[in-house]
């Protein structure tokens, strides 16, 4: 309900995500009844797989996180206690991310052996094949253990979204050697070594687009600033280019040829066309959308969340924890201190309206 | 000597600077002076402010810093003794970039007050104007203080690359306002906001390349990542192109046009291009280019590198840093504690052949 685009679109997005999965899927519109009802009874060929659940309340955009937790009657509480009481196997949201990420936290808890959840990207690639990239956003300081949980989170997802086997793991440093990089990484790297997992060891910055690899493991704070950067590489190419369009004629009709190419590299860097941004890690499917998403980046986030659903993203990331000896025990001493730290969402009010 | 591009075309770079600046510079060529004189002499119209300083050794590219330090008649390590001793106001080079910034280390040392020497990069904006980003990979992990330090030292580069008196300086963190980031960004955030240096505030990933500011500030661990991240756009852009020029031959045709483009884009992201990347701190100017960098961008680093030393970056960086009471006191403590990190440079051997 709370989406920049407004909900007619997510409504749109949703009924084609029912089409298009069919009888596998039922997608249930959680909001203002008397709202989505009057939008469905506008559409043509409503299909059977949907349902409604009510929901009083919207958060607001630019609430923040902690207030947003509080509005219990709002879409995304009820949404997200739908999966926890087992009448849901996923939860998409184009809403207050900070407010999502809170409450996902507060509702489903974690997967047990995971520390910290993680926001999860897909970075294109000159093959074709995108680069998962986690995380990007909710944990600012990140400890050893916590990187090598995400290289299983993230291995899993993109075995799930490439339909690959056995992903190729990357630890994103500042040089490939060993030896390289500060004392996280060289710790982080010796725990993947142990590991089960594909790990091909560091990468740098430039392996990100490369497709050399599979997944890219980061901390949440050097994770965000690439994220943002990368999404702000297509406004600053279509600005110059605007400047250069002003210069010849062979250039202007380059550069005008060349948009819809453009808009596609824009779609490919936005991780909400791409199917979203899985907060991997709570012990629920969880998507968010940008804030701002269109009928078609709902649908693919539904698509994604519904695969990721069908392939037991949830139970696979704790065997793989399990197997790779990576999960804390979770009433142990390490417990207390994670949950001393829990999650900390740490964009600002104005990403929680962008992403 | 050790150029991957061969020293021809280094010798052109440098008789082009000495034409392009005039009677204001003397250009000295450092290495084997046959090898120089020979190219000399196979040149036309060779300018009168140019001279030869004989250096027997090579540093190759894929030796490491520790074992190109001790190459003591190198072309690199003669370099940098003709500017400690003063008969060279500025020393610019291709060559191994770890032994170039271990041994301009050693034989100058830091100007009083700075605690770490930076590698410094430009990015650019759609503004035209670049975006000075330091530290890209001198030091993997940093204090406050340190960067602190790197915000006076990129506002008085800024001031002279960009011609401006006043350059903006965000801190590069994971959202704008106070009180987001990690502890380093707070704490150094802290020291900014008292600093009389103009201090924008924290800003994201997206702002580098916006031209909302003039001087990006990060540890050499995020900054080398988003470096080397930055490079790769352009290869996957190309690549991206060559797949979707087999689909239409509307994007074939718009593809061929904009090339042009994409060649200035990834010369504006190559720093070589853009006059090099200076090491800023130490006592000297050093600038450190691409091993495969062309004439010109060898030119335009000497002419960087010519108006850093009339603009006297040493002696205004020292004065910042007195005026912001950032420098540290080289004769406490904090002293013997700096020293014993050190400059540690943090790149790959591949690295060193690619800078």
């Amino acid at each position: 309900m709370g989406a920049d685009s407004g909900f007619e679109c997510i409504v749109d997005g949703g009924l084609d995500a029912a089409r298009r999965v069919g009888d596998g899927i039922r997608v249930v519109f959680v909001g203002r009844s008397s709202d989505i009802e009057k939008a469905l009874s506008a559409r043509e060929d409503v299909p059977e797989n949907i349902s409604i659940h009510h929901a009083d309340d919207v958060i607001p955009m630019h609430l923040s996180a902690t207030d947003g937790v509080r509005l219990r009657n709002s879409s995304v509480a009820q949404g997200l206690r739908l999966v926890k009481e087992g009448k849901a196997d996923a939860f998409v949201s184009p809403g207050n991310t900070g407010a999502v990420m809170a409450t996902a936290l507060l509702t489903l808890g974690r997967i047990e052996g995971v520390s910290r959840p993680a926001i999860t990207a897909q970075f294109p690639t000159s093959t074709g094949r995108p680069t998962v990239v986690l995380d990007v956003g909710a944990n600012a300081d990140c400890r050893p253990q916590h990187l090598s949980q995400f290289a299983v989170m993230g291995s899993v997802y993109s075995s799930i979204v490439s339909r690959i086997d056995y992903p190729r793991v990357g630890l994103v440093s500042i040089g490939e050697e060993r030896g390289k990089g500060n004392d996280l990484i060289l710790e982080a790297q010796r725990l993947l070594k142990k590991s089960k997992i594909n790990f091909v060891g560091n990468i740098e910055g430039r392996d990100i687009l490369s497709g050399k690899i599979d997944v890219a493991i980061t901390d949440g704070f050097t994770g965000n600033i690439l994220l943002k950067f990368a999404e702000s590489i297509k406004p600053m190419l279509v600005k110059s280019m605007q400047r250069q369009i002003q210069t010849n004629i062979f250039s202007r009709v380059g550069a005008m040829l060349l948009l819809p190419f453009l808009k596609r590299m824009r779609n490919t860097f936005d991780y909400a066309e791409s199917g979203g941004a899985p907060l991997l890690g709570v012990n629920g499917i969880v998507v968010i959308c940008h804030g701002s998403s269109n009928a078609r980046a709902i649908t693919n986030a539904i698509v994604v969340a519904y695969e990721m659903a069908t392939k037991r993203i949830k139970e696979r990331i704790h065997d793989e924890l399990i197997t790779n000896h990576f999960g804390h025990n979770n009433g142990s001493q390490d417990k207390s201190e994670d949950n001393r730290h829990g999650i900390v969402y740490t964009a600002s009010s104005d990403d929680q309206r962008r992403l």
